[in-house]
């Protein structure tokens, strides 16, 4: 899996950049480009190899992946904001608002969104009708009902008297984070015009069993390999799967999704290896 | 055309509302029907009477207008913010981030653009041919080319050592508020497959026409009527239409603009009244 990995890292990458090379120049370009270095790119490859297991080519699935991070890179640029999370480092790197200001940081993700939406009008993805499709199911996973939902939940569950019950923090991360990936995933079905339910089954357990393992991470994690601050929910007294299950029932829960992901596309047989792989991945990594 | 414009106005605003209605609960999807209450309504009455007159029905129209309301709704929340114009008064209201909280506010609008872009999934609005052709041009209207970069250049002249010249200005408005009118007016071509250029030489002078009218009633408009603070461009000592060629100089200029608007739309001949009636009324308004 990894070099099928390194692979798609590197073609999504390079798109990323052609995708913005003819920007006017700006501040806002800068920081639109600055925001999408690096990054796991576990989003791209979820659309890749989703699409390789219904039939679609990396060409027609490059652009949704592109999409994709392009999506993310945005989301983490306004939750980082000191109105937000007020994160100071990224990536390995100072948060756009560091390296810039509010203000471009603010116009960055903006415009990261718009990039982003644009990107599935691209006539390598297949016709219309499938670019409509696609549309139509990425407003709905970062939207109001989706990854704004999330980060909205997220951010009123800080000032609230009463942490988040387990129930709860499901509920908010499955929007948050998991809304993205489930899209990401099913987009070779949706592209395919095959039933993507067995896909968004598969994204619900690895975007959670994702998502717990970051909640572990904050707690035994590295600063320098995560490229992002750590520890920051312990010190916020901030209920996470963690304070909720203890490190070690945190770890078990992991796993058992991971377990359950892997189980969610055994109708695809072997062709869904590398997915499988990822939701190994996922919990063994160490940033 | 006031009964026509009346008749519009009602129909989007209804239709917005009912775009947000199945909402999850939260701050967010309050905050989202908050900004989009009021507003003139300019940019939807440009779409639905571009439909009409490339052949295209209110109702395929509609949820194009909707999509542009909802943009242009992110765009006025994002840019009230006080890290970027730091406006308190908005449509005779305060501002989303005074009325909610900043981060709400950034959510909101991002949540806006979301729901602008997925509007042009709608069925309604004709084959997935056209839905695809809207979403480029949305997108290249909205991004780091359009609004985006416009907004981007007019708070970066806030803080420029020299004051914009006039071909610096024009430039700058004709991405900030012309590239969304652009959009709204070439909407009804683009549904029709027809050549958007002569609404886009409308659109052109409209635009400037409105921001010259604009920058004049921020000087000589009321406070109450306009529903936002009036007097900022002077107090900041910022280049606008009124500092560069005199209160009278940017009156003629916007008369002359009108004057050009209503001549792109010749070649419509009677049917293009209601537009070119508009392109009066957005020089003659107080507010």
């Amino acid at each position: 899996m990894q070099e099928r990995f390194d692979e798609v890292k590197a073609l999504v990458s390079q798109a990323l950049e052609a995708a913005m090379a003819s920007l006017p120049d700006s501040d806002v370009a800068d920081a639109m480009r600055y925001a999408c270095i690096g990054g796991k790119r576990v989003r791209a490859f979820l659309v890749i190899e989703s699409a390789r297991l219904h039939g679609i080519s990396d060409d027609a699935a490059l652009p949704v992946a592109v999409a994709v991070e392009a999506l993310h890179a945005y989301s983490l640029v306004h939750d980082d904001l000191p109105a937000m999370d007020n994160d100071d480092l990224r990536r390995g790197l100072p948060t756009v608002h560091i390296q810039w200001s509010d203000a471009t940081a603010i116009l960055a993700g903006d415009a990261l969104q718009a990039l982003a939406f644009g990107l599935l009008a691209d006539d390598a993805i297949g016709s219309a009708e499938v670019r409509v499709d696609l549309l139509r199911a990425f407003s709905e996973a970062v939207g109001a009902r989706g990854m704004v939902w999330g980060q909205a939940m997220d951010i009123a569950a800080e000032t609230a008297v009463e942490p988040l019950d387990i129930v709860a923090i499901k509920r908010l991360q499955n929007a948050k984070t998991g809304a993205l990936i489930q899209f990401s995933a099913m987009a070779g079905a949706i592209m395919a015009g095959e039933d993507p339910a067995a896909m968004q089954d598969y994204a619900r357990h690895l975007g959670l069993a994702f998502q717990i393992t970051d909640d572990v991470l904050d707690v035994t994690g590295d600063e320098d390999l995560a490229g992002k601050r750590v520890g920051k929910d312990v010190e916020a007294g901030k209920a996470t799967f963690v304070s909720l299950l203890g490190l070690e029932g945190a770890r078990e829960k992991a796993r058992k999704l991971s377990r359950s992901a892997e189980a969610a596309l055994e109708g695809y047989g072997e062709d869904a290896g590398n997915l499988q792989q990822l939701a190994r991945f996922v919990i063994e990594r160490d940033a």
